[in-house]
């Protein structure tokens, strides 16, 4: 009896917390991982690539594969769809690797809920002060004085949502974070489908 | 903003998969860990030691303590009492330990139900199959035949709440079964309380 399955790894918070910098240090550190990429139909930004920052689609391709149920989850913001496509997350699963996601509390409360939640481990990202979350997105020099006040107040309203996460993280000593998000890593491909539990129990009753 | 409290670590399986090598295995590895003992009112057996093995006290003081709401957790098993004090692992927990548990699936159930829950890792430890766990029992010779199948029963019986832990962890090689034990300890060490959480909610919005 020997499970090679692999497990689900969930980071949420606000932009400028540092989540792009920990998924890569797991990606740099770790094997068999995957990072799953978003599918949206909002417009491509200048700089962005299709099939490294999205999947950019149009709105029909977009609501066909809602209708078909091939995504693990999905939100419209804006106008705009975005989701997560199932069929590389259990193709990666398949194959035994630990599948990465960055996405909003919307998108863990989907997830969550999903069959997939008990090989699910989510952490939360946060800078340790609000203030301190400001000066990181204005070093930044992309957003205006207004969009940053948008992104703080959106931070502020996702953090209610903080006690749901398995682990926060406060992002104030990149080292110290990145040791932990390693470690969080190492240990979520631990995770189990309840399927493969149950299956298990099967075996060990019979042997 | 710094917090220095403990978390929890409970172990839950049948007696003969070898939690206790595996809490060893933590305590011997890690600093700043604290083996929770447990309070009983059933006679000592030989060999065991009062503070090291149980905790044994009388009928009376066991049902005072329950009455003042000292125990995180305690159940009646065939008119002897079992239970965890509050008091030590409060203790531990303010001084930034890591607090061990071996204590059986009802235990779980209990501290999993009390305020310290979002501190709690839980892990179920098992052998690989049935005929594995026989082996084992029989390979340490304190047991009847009859005791053997009755803890076999018993194990069984556990297993069924196998789902609700945090890790399953099948015990068959335990090179392997020390590293997924030290890495879970690990991880488990960043759980915080829900009234940390809100107490850094509050203090991020205000700086």
């Amino acid at each position: 009896m020997n499970f090679k399955k692999g497990a689900l790894l969930l980071l949420s918070g606000p932009s400028g917390a540092g989540k792009s910098t920990l998924i890569q240090t797991i990606l740099q550190h770790q094997k068999d991982v995957y990072f799953s990429i978003s599918t949206t139909t909002r417009p491509r930004r200048e700089g962005e690539v299709d099939g490294r920052d999205y999947y950019f689609v149009s709105k029909e391709e977009f609501e066909k594969d809602i209708e078909a149920g091939m995504f693990l989850e999905w939100a419209k913001v804006h106008d705009n769809y975005y989701g997560t496509s199932l069929r590389p997350v259990m193709q990666a699963l398949d194959a035994g690797k630990l599948v990465l996601f960055d996405v909003d509390v919307q998108g863990f409360a989907a997830i969550r809920k999903s069959p997939l939640s008990s090989l699910l481990t989510s952490v939360f990202v946060t800078t340790p002060s609000k203030e301190e979350l400001r000066r990181r997105l204005a070093a930044r020099g992309t957003d205006s004085e207004e969009v940053i006040a948008k992104r703080l107040q959106n931070a502020l309203e996702e953090m209610a949502y903080m006690k749901e996460y398995d682990y926060i993280l406060i992002n104030s000593d990149l080292k110290k974070s990145q040791e932990a998000i390693l470690s969080i890593a190492k240990t979520a491909r631990l995770k189990r489908s309840q399927e493969e539990i149950q299956e298990f129990i099967n075996y060990w009753q019979a042997n």
